[in-house]
């Protein structure tokens, strides 16, 4: 990438405050951005670095209003994060190299049917019925279990794996590793102690513009026609175990390692974060922000609450308790203390009782 | 599968209520279900759904008693649930497609040997002296390294990784990803703060009957001669972590997410929530059962107990404390006010005392 | 390995106390070691089995008294365990099969290059501009991506997965199905409640003498020019999250399915259990030591700490308070019976002054 500060201001629809004829070819942060990068200030609390920058241009907001003498380049914008974003868009799409075609060896099976301008990776496998759309890159190692269908612009990245049946939508990204309609935990005990594995027959529905991270796993339903289903806009991160049957609501967030349960069904705009265990059966009302490590046993009816424990409750009433758990040796010394000065004072009183009565 | 309701029952061992006639081509949950399905009732809280559903024919335990009248046919059995898991695995073997013989590329060495009707899929490695049973499934990018062997009718999904001197026994699924054998993390201090790594130089023993997840990591024993060993009956879900030396015993099931540390031995028929941690060196007792995200660090001597928490106790006694840890607050306040009042009491009284004595 | 136990004296710079001309052919546990095996005693709550052993030499510290008769001959030494460990390596160098050499089919691109005496394991494949070292292993169905750099001596195992730009030093062992490289969780907000994907740029550095376990993930940095770095000596666990911009110190050791978020900074020699999580934009003074399952969400600034919690605080504190936690229920009483007692105090206190003042 090699523009013009103008031309990068009329990319964004922004207007130029300063010299825009400086040349532009890499994107840095404002504290580490040098002469031929180009930053954004967003968040308030970088705006001492606005100052000092050697950055060639920084988008700011339009309403930014310097406290000092600035000497680099602004551009201009509503929202600065969203067109700093929008340029490492167009930034990773030129200097990126795009694969396409066919590496060999790699399988496919006869009857597969796969769309215009796609990779291929070597050792990629992809099974019978197999229907892929068009710009679908499948990086080497994936595996394409039978009557699998992938939308357009869908990436796998290595060794991917989809077991037979998995729906993809369009515009996901899977990264390396992570396995989708692996088999559900089900076993039925048996009277000697020993379990009968259910066979488990649904599959996985992963709807469009979905990233998941790498080495997560996503179980199949267990009864034929049922999905595990993952909404639109869902992301989620590296590690993640998702149950059988379960289904996560549109635009929902969940951070690295955590894990939900067979049947439980999260709802819309949800933000989870890292290490969060979520028991089996459970609905989780749409907007529900769980801290790290929570461990959530109750379905959560009422929307837009944030919570966090185990089991979980509301996170500032969390945090008071957790405040009084880190004295809990000094309250049950108080306690103590104060029992053994009420024994004294119940005993003189009683003591000045019976000699009142006396 | 396309069979009639008495054909079903014949299968079962049960007997028919209602017309026999139907054909069924599907199974399906009891709230599901639609004419020329079969379902099934097994636990009480779904019998609202015999009354109204679909199903051509629903599986029901002999002594099942309608307190409404019923329009859909009964196949009257002993245990309805593991009927329906029987059926499953009939429809199972008829509706999956039953992989054989090998495709091409595979890797195998020349000196390994393979029993009747294997499956191996392209792409997967068979390194040397490797022993394989009959009816085994070895799925593409599935890699079995030096001196394994594998009993028969075992399954290893797409990638599962199995390092030199593994042994895996009869009927086991192992799901896709899943790594057996890796290094177990042992590693000795030295004087200027870097670690030596120590040769792990076991092997891991798999017994028969045993399923493992997908994307779980069973690691290797340390010295030349142990094994870390996953007794006969063992189920593993997803994303579980198995160390060095560990042993899992027979019919224990342990959910996705759960570590164990090194040299730690698990008794048989032991229930193990998701999300659990156990300590190294440990010995837990048979048929002990631990909740969700419990921390375990110290060993289980007595039989058949339930316990949560870090370090975990008794299920009943944690959610007890868990009920007024909530409540720490206001139990915090209360102690506070009652401090106030017992100084105000005692100066009162004391002053009193100090009055009579004047 | 067939040595005498002179010659494995002298390997070690020992001095014999007893029978030197025993063969040794295995090493052992000092409580399993037979004839025919060597062992070592270096923590002392061992020290029972050196009187009953039947291993035919062990290793000891050269100040070592005996208290009883012993039988076996001693080897003399200044550390007992670190020599051990030396003679593991040699037997692990001399037993396991040295793999060198190109199986096929592998996959290399023609611009990439390789050192002296690799092995290439069927099915790995190496993309566009990499640099590889001498000595190098590559298992089967690794994948290294573009532009990947790999040092001398290092060994990935099958189906380690680089991504682009990842580069790894000299001496380090990646396990089974590692992902390295993969894309931060980075997702911009947008007005109507889904989220837009943020490009990550930047890339992993892993430094020498790194060691890291199975299935684990490491993201890339998200900026370009930034990077993920795992510094000298660094030995990750199976199953760990490292997210994007993580720094993890010289010598750290982390256990398993530990979770490190965005831009955090670990210190150098820390030791961090299992299962802990660290929140992001945190620093970690060197030498902290963190518990098991521990959620860290603020920076630790003062040096060797120990902490457990979360959020965590002092070990010894935690464990303090979790004592008093287990008797809340009981502390909650006591302070209930104290309120009545203070209650019925005051009223007969009240009293006696109401009556004094009559």
């Amino acid at each position: 990438m090699q523009f013009t500060v103008k031309q990068v201001a009329a990319m964004l629809g922004g207007d130029v405050k300063g010299d825009d004829g400086d040349k532009i070819s890499m994107l840095a942060k404002i504290q580490d951005a040098r002469k031929g990068q180009i930053s954004f200030l967003s968040n308030p609390k970088y705006e001492q670095y606005i100052y000092t920058t050697q950055a060639s241009a920084v988008i700011v907001k339009r309403d930014f209003v310097a406290r000092k003498e600035i000497t680099t380049t602004l551009i201009l914008v509503d929202d600065p994060y969203s067109s700093f974003t929008t340029l490492l868009e167009e930034y990773h799409k030129l200097v990126s190299f795009q694969k396409t075609g066919v590496e060999q060896p790699s399988f496919i099976s006869e009857n597969s049917t796969v769309g215009k301008n796609i990779y291929r990776g070597a050792f990629s496998y992809i099974g019978l019925n197999v229907k892929i759309g068009d710009n679908v890159k499948i990086y080497p190692h994936a595996y394409v279990g039978d009557n699998v269908t992938i939308g357009n612009n869908t990436i796998l990245h290595s060794n991917v794996k989809l077991y037979a049946d998995t729906r993809i939508g369009n515009n996901c990204v899977i990264h390396a590793g992570t396995v989708i309609g692996s088999d559900g935990f089900g076993f039925a005990p048996q009277a000697d102690g020993s379990y009968k594995t259910i066979p488990q027959l649904g599959n996985v529905v992963i709807e469009d513009n979905v990233c998941i991270g790498a080495n997560a796993v996503i179980d199949c339903a267990t009864l034929y026609g049922d999905a595990t289903i993952i909404h639109e806009g869902v992301k989620l991160d590296n590690l993640i175990q998702i149950a059988h049957n379960v289904e996560v609501g549109k635009n929902t967030v969940i951070a690295a390692q955590t894990g939900i349960s067979g049947s439980t069904k999260v709802g819309e705009g949800c933000v989870i974060a890292g290490q969060v265990g979520l028991a089996g059966h459970l609905v989780i009302a749409n907007n529900t922000s769980i801290g790290a490590q929570a461990g959530i046993s109750k379905s959560i009816k009422e929307e837009g609450q944030r919570i966090i424990g185990y089991p979980a409750f509301d996170i500032k009433d969390y945090f008071r308790s957790y405040a009084v758990f880190k004295r809990l040796p000094d309250l049950n010394d108080r306690l103590r203390e104060l029992e053994k000065k009420v024994m004294h004072t119940n005993s003189v009183v009683e003591n000045a009782a019976e000699n009142g009565e006396n």
